[in-house]
């Protein structure tokens, strides 16, 4: 095939496609995809239906584009690019998967504007992006009146095959029917190849009937790569079904135009080459020097910077109106979406004395999540069907499901991973929500994947994680975190917090609505047994992440370092050790302790004292750090056992008694 | 209803029944599952269809039963007592969930003989039941023959909605599909409740439609609480289609027989509570007594004994024929069963020295499961859609494909955490098959719970983790590890190995065999890029965890510790430190390390000796222990970014010349 002329959308589908090939020949290595055959979807998307501004990426009323299949990533920068936006100009192309570059080898919504969320790890876009329908259907449902829509966009997404094959996307798109997200729109584009080869050899299900099964509305375009009128058909059908979320099947060619390497799995993984790049040239009539764009090409996309203004010139006036209008809600509207806490908000937080009665810290969590739910209208959240053993429902709130997206407590299902990156579209939705997501400790196991890229994505979620220790009880080793605590503390930009009374639950909720506010996500870890609440716990002492609650005179002879469940064992110890200078320390986060100054940390861990012994009902793993070489530790190197809770910490060592005892040997 | 008299078959269904209501009662807390609606497809499966001996519970040909919706663990105990296995006393009933009694919270293989795998974590057991069932079709091809089938048994499981809402299950339920495992067979009890209530709150979807869409039979029996020759009817059918598996819808009533609690979900969570069991003991007409068994009941079922017995010796002239007539594939057979290693066969890993060329280590990885390959038959797995990134093709064989159950090589698709489920179950199927699954290192994330299990059940999987840092490059930090390696090594029983160059690879393998053999699996970290063969590494070094391989004379002043891909930058820096008594020790395996005895601990690692460098291309995470108070390390507590490797080793410090400053700074 050669053309000899060429449409001007079969010149923009061909830079898109020729960006793609230039910048991937010119960086060789890694396994981008070619959008090829992904090309005129998405052309398609952005040309005729997708609202945006390339000169205001982050106008609140734009549609949502989430390309799931991330290794495709050049596709969205020829598009960031074509279209007008300032964070990807030929340069940043050229610096392909270069270092310090706005082009990484997948798409990162904190590297580059214009990227919603940060997609890769297969299956969390699509699963984002019900988060960003769900945030978008709330939001609407809220604010959204008879004469005024001040909330109206879609969600889009391009997944592939291997998107298809996780199950958090199935976990997700699951929900997503339940919910019936009329405004998210998945175009799955169906190329019979992945890494391996043919989807033949492990992925013959059929897809569209599945996504039926799950209470989608879905669509088939036959011929992707050319039939773009009939994209554009199923894109507009999609828009017509509003009670359900729409999967169009594009079938496309891998590679489209390559003579001799599309359909085949060599070009997942790697680039064309140059013999192959000139084919490909040929064949597609593409006349133009590596890195040079047809001008009619461009001017025809540029001209979204125009529609882009239109769009917003729109939407601001329908927002004055509504100011005008409904001046209550539209405050309401501009704290929530500019992220501002209501002054004075973290004063709802509760603070207790020795006296109070001891409860759970997952109790003093539920005590805390339904003070803050009236004074911080953009909480939003629930559990993976274990809300009342989570304790994580807003009791002014009803159910979000279908017709009542305005209510807050969610219902995610058995279905944990869904929820993490459900919820991280919600915090990457931008408009001030703060998602939290709930199960029991050992399962974030689960949903580990979704976590770390809260905190790679900067997505301010919080994860309210409960039954943190052996302290779960008869459920058993499998049910029970030994090394939890650990594998969560080593990810970076993951604040992790374990309260150990009623004071430090609230501290905890302090630290965590804050960094949401401030981009970072938070985990909470809350015992499922009562604690009593113990003498020096404070708010402010939580957020210094470790801090003395119990002290002597002069130079400590040991320091006793607890966190959660296990301080006020410590306590109890330090009692009982007459005549010795003890110090108790309670430290409910690492990262927060490691984020003081050195004159503060000296304060609490004093060189010159090494006899430190650290409890904590958890793996060893990571507490030298702060109990160094003459230190030791009272915590379980091996899976738990099935009894109930009390009996499992008493058998394995969490007793006052043998933390005394530790101690008393330490001391020599 | 009041019931006068009772069949045998009620009568057994109802001992079920208030076998697990007693114990339940008994236990009182946590969140048991009571199997009121699932015990008539549990008793009919059990009574009619299942082979098993009460009396050897390992038979080998034995049809394997999965209760993956494990919280009703009590169904599977009082079935194992009915039966007559030793393993489930009446007292041990009476000790459900309580210490060190043999019927856990959950079922756990590794306590209680009967248990084929341990579920528990929702959606697991499913995924499992794909590996068994791969394990008996793999066999089956390998060893029957026209006139002599050796290998022939069922794979049953019982799931709930939890488990269908978890993806863990739909990845392998697809696969399964693809393979067309005909001898799977899933009961799914569709309650409709689960823990928050009504699956109408987030579980909507056509569970039939959706396996059908993975290429399943679905059956469906409307009645599951009374209709026992509707259930056998459908066993049946599902026996006669052998090209597919099948999932039979068994529509039950949670509670059934609970006058008041009966479909709810308060019966989810927690015990019936006295009066209500007074009720339902009223309405189901039991006049039993607390754990008191009819006779006719404990009689009739009892009679599996002698079926078993009977199946067991049938089995046996099979056997027996099959070692006449094959005396070559018996002998085979027979190895692989008993999990003997065939003597020497560690002989085929081959050795290095610094004059051969360096290669990653995932290519040394791929020689040694080449040279494993022929001299360990059961070697048998894949990569989850990476085989040529992670090098784990096995040459010598075909892919496993539908018709193609004979190959070695597995096709898993996008699918770590199926992947996982799967190559647990392969292990678990206790036939002597050493499973492996492969990914990059980042997603043992998305695979994290199955990689648990592995380490808990017992499992003795080899999981192959490939691109095990920075180094990765040009893919960006969702595909970087920082964190994962951290979070690996503090899982209890799970053995992590990141070995440095071509003969610390062959000595991962070595352990890695060896521990598969001895039920516990191992985790190895290859590097995607080239490394030198150092001098003084060894197969012996790597079993020891950490050893010296660059030495001096008397007490070193400094010792430099490196794993994988930055052991060379140690030996490197090493060079420099001209003048400095320098020692250079190689880690591969922290938990090898802690296994030895203090004195070799004393040797490598001398008290006197306080200025170590930790040089790692991961989070400092758990370093501490090694390096202590006076100690640095040169590893990376930020998430990476894209850039080629080579780059991102370089500007992220991991470079022998910062290695040496650091090693200068510590020196003073």
């Amino acid at each position: 095939m050669v053309v000899a002329t060429q449409s001007v959308q079969d010149l923009c589908i061909n830079s898109v496609r020729f960006l793609a090939v230039d910048a991937i020949e010119k960086a060789k290595s890694g396994h981008p995809g070619l959008p090829m055959g992904a090309a005129p979807m998405a052309f398609v998307l952005w040309d005729q239906f997708m609202r945006y501004n390339p000169k205001n990426p982050g106008w609140f009323n734009r549609d949502r584009f989430v390309l799931s299949a991330g290794h495709g990533c050049m596709l969205h920068y020829a598009l960031l690019h074509l279209t007008g936006y300032d964070s990807v100009s030929i340069e940043d192309i050229k610096q392909f998967r270069q270092w310090e570059s706005h082009t990484p080898g997948h798409p990162e919504n904190f590297e580059t504007k214009g990227i919603e969320v940060t997609t890769g790890p297969l299956g969390q876009g699509i699963a984002n992006g019900v988060g960003l329908a769900l945030a978008e259907a709330h939001l609407a449902a809220k604010f959204n009146k008879p004469d005024c829509t001040l909330v109206d966009h879609y969600t889009y997404v391009i997944l592939g095959d291997g998107c298809n094959m996780e199950g958090v996307s199935g976990e997700a798109c699951s929900i997503a029917g339940h919910w019936g997200l009329g405004k998210l729109i998945a175009l799955y584009d169906d190329n019979h190849i992945s890494i391996d080869g043919s989807t033949d050899i492990a992925f013959t299900e059929d897809v569209s009937k599945r996504f039926e099964a799950y209470g989608w509305h879905v669509l088939h375009v036959e011929d992707g790569n050319t039939d773009l009128a009939g994209i554009a058909a199923a894109i507009a059908e999609a828009k017509k079904v509003t009670d359900k979320p729409t999967m169009i099947k594009v079938t496309t060619t891998i590679g489209f135009g390559s003579p001799n390497k599309c359909n085949t799995a060599g070009i997942h993984g790697a680039a064309l080459g140059g013999d192959e790049v000139k084919l490909t040239r040929e064949n597609l009539g593409w006349n133009y020097e590596p890195f040079e764009l047809p001008a009619d090409a461009v001017s025809h996309m540029r001209k979204a910077i125009e529609r882009g203004a239109s769009d917003e010139a729109e939407w601001d006036s329908t927002w004055a109106q509504y100011k005008t209008k409904y001046s209550q809600e539209a405050a309401e509207f501009e704290a929530l979406i500019s992220r501002q806490l209501p002054a004075g908000w973290d004063s709802v937080l509760p603070t207790y004395t020795p006296e109070d009665k001891g409860l759970p810290t997952r109790k003093h969590s539920e005590t805390c999540l339904n003070k803050l739910a009236p004074v911080l209208p953009g909480l939003i959240g629930g559990s993976a069907d274990l809300t009342h053993s989570n304790l994580t429902e807003l009791k002014i709130s009803g159910d979000f499901q279908k017709g009542q997206y305005q209510n807050r407590n969610i219902h995610f299902g058995v279905r944990e991973h869904g929820m993490g990156a459900i919820c991280n579209g919600i915090a990457l939705h931008g408009s001030g929500l703060i998602p939290y997501g709930a199960t029991f400790l050992i399962f974030t196991d689960y949903m580990r994947a979704a976590i770390r890229l809260s905190a790679l994505s900067q997505a301010g979620v919080v994860w309210v994680m409960t039954h943190d220790s052996i302290g779960q009880g008869e459920d058993g080793p499998t049910h029970q975190p030994i090394e939890t605590l650990a594998s969560l503390r080593a990810i970076p930009n993951l604040t992790v917090i374990r309260p150990a009374d009623g004071n430090e639950c609230s501290g905890a909720y302090k630290v965590a609505i804050t960094n949401a506010q401030q981009h970072s996500p938070t985990l909470l870890a809350f015992s499922r047994q009562n604690l009593p609440n113990l003498p020096g716990t404070s708010i402010d002492g939580v957020a210094k992440g470790a801090y003395t609650i119990v002290d002597c005179q002069g130079t400590p002879d040991i320091i006793l370092i607890g966190t959660g469940s296990e301080v006020n064992l410590c306590v109890s110890a330090a009692e009982k050790l007459a005549g010795k200078k003890v110090r108790v320390v309670s430290m409910p986060s690492f990262e927060l302790f490691e984020a003081q100054d050195a004159a503060y940390k000296e304060s609490v861990f004093p060189k010159a004292v090494t006899k430190r012994l650290a409890v904590e009902a958890a793996a060893s793993f990571g507490w030298h750090k702060y109990i160094g070489t003459e230190g030791d530790t009272v915590t379980l190197d091996r899976f738990g056992a099935s009894a109930p809770g009390g009996v499992c910490m008493e058998k394995f060592g969490f007793s006052a008694d043998n933390v005394l005892a530790h101690a008393h040997a330490l001391l020599g």
